[in-house]
């Protein structure tokens, strides 16, 4: 055996890997380690919240707390919508300054540009690269509206969910399904006016929602700066004992990992596309297509066609 | 010939088309005539703008306008953001109540309910139904953020962008890169405060855009309630001649047909991918997927060909 292929990656190799997987390339996949369905030592944790939330701040305490344990930590920020904002996530970034130099923190975004599902592709991806590099801990972080915030929920262990009084959020989030994949409410500036309710009203929605009596509870962590992160690890530390003794990792593990199969089976097929497209025949038909000799649909089956043919050839090689 | 091949469809006939292509159902296109390139006598219209920014009643006003030219009209009202608000979608249609007894006017609307890249596939679908079925104007009206405004505006022939004074879309509309594509802009509401400065800062906008000196130069108008309509209706014949006569119009619909190409092609092998996922071997490996006996990636490779294997015998046959 080679060196190469147990070595733990340094973290310039990390951040070579994690741009090509946020490109959308799949090969890049091949040689990465899946997530093993009972290993309890690496734990994701999604954080989800609308902007001002207080994510930022509350995942560099959360951060600082798992330090603490000694533990490794990666942390994923998963931000499809804007393209062009490099700059304000860096902004963001800059609030956890003090783990810059901890050689046992990575810090990375996840953009997706544009590409349609490249998030289900683009976040598995990943969680296995910073494994693989050694990180027990993943935080996944969103904001909380919207198909990243389901896409992260997919392929993490625990879900949080964070709040501020006066966002009315809950309620947006409530909408959208998101409380209903939430493990832990976190309610953060808890020394605003409001946070109690705020609490107290999520808790009333906890109640209502139906739920099995062996069912997880979810539930309401107040934080404020610092304050609250105990609570909140000790909160987390629960989900996961549940999780792993009941059969609920096992299981997400399971869909996590046919939610992977599948999106790398389009990409796949989307690079295939993509290849037969600028091929001779695909440049042709292209032509033929745009100028209306050919029909659309007629087109879409020659191409599928030429792909699988392509194919043959290049089984038979 | 049999009379089928070339009879009109009933309105009834046309909504159950509409609602398999809205579904994803590819072979429904295959029997429909697509957009001729050169056909000046059907002409597509995007309508894109913010929530409050007075599409259905400027919609409303344009098909009554046309009406009047004895244009026959088909509304096909786009909204994949919302999957469970149909009612909200109807509410809004209740509007355009004084059509609703006209055959020469077809209002409908398309969801394509979460399917990735659906839209492109369901509004080039949808647009050939209609035009089969002798409806020569279609209105494509899209709330005008995010992708779906994109979606509008590749394949319309000229794209109308509203906006209202002190919604400040104008500004958010520019971000998206929606100003770039609109051919007139309409701002409503002109009997409110503010509308002849949200006019001025489109035109102001618009100065500055980079433009060759023969490229179309998007005018601005003042609409409130049925005021403006004739101006509208004026600017858009300006430029429907133009983009016809400058080859707008042309290079328009040659991206339009190579758009429904590529989103045909995935649709597709999509349909493949679960014909391919829900038989005996794909099911076998999505469970091996899921307790983790095969690596995802793998098992992405090994439907692909599986895939492969059964075209080639269906291709046999």
């Amino acid at each position: 055996m080679t060196s190469s292929c147990s070595a733990i990656p340094s973290r310039r190799e990390l951040a070579r890997v994690l741009t090509r997987i946020d490109a959308g390339d799949p090969d890049v996949l091949r040689h990465l380690p899946s997530l093993a369905i009972d290993d309890a030592d690496n734990w994701i944790l999604g954080v989800t919240g609308g902007p001002g939330a207080g994510k930022s701040t509350f995942i560099d305490s959360l951060v600082t707390r798992l330090r603490r344990d000694g533990q490794r930590v990666a942390v994923l920020a998963v931000d499809p919508s804007s393209p062009r904002t490099g700059g304000a996530l860096l902004g963001d970034r800059i609030r956890m300054v003090r783990h810059v130099g901890d050689a046992d923190v990575f810090i990375r975004s996840l953009g997706s540009r544009g590409q349609l599902g490249g998030l289900s592709l683009a976040i598995p991806g990943a969680i296995r690269a910073v494994i693989a590099a050694g990180y027990r801990w993943v935080v996944l972080e969103t904001v909380g509206v919207g198909q990243s915030a389901v896409d992260v929920a997919r392929f993490s262990d625990t879900v949080l969910l964070l709040t501020a009084p006066g966002l009315g959020d809950a309620v947006q989030a409530g909408k959208a399904g998101i409380n209903e994949i939430a493990d832990v409410f976190v309610v953060s500036k808890a020394d605003h006016d409001g946070a109690r309710e705020t609490a107290r009203d999520l808790e009333a929605s906890i109640r209502l929602a139906p739920r099995a009596p062996h069912d997880w509870r979810p539930p309401v962590v107040l934080t404020s700066l610092g304050d609250g992160i105990a609570e909140t690890y000790e909160a987390i530390a629960r989900h996961r004992a549940y999780s792993l003794a009941c059969g609920q990792a096992r299981a997400r593990r399971r869909a996590h990992r046919v939610s992977h199969w599948r999106s790398l089976y389009m990409a796949l097929l989307m690079g295939d596309l993509e290849r037969a497209v600028s091929s001779r025949a695909g440049t042709d038909l292209r032509d033929q297509v745009a100028t209306g000799q050919i029909d659309p649909f007629q087109a879409a089956r020659d191409l599928v066609h030429m792909r699988a043919a392509a194919e043959e050839s290049e089984d038979a090689r």
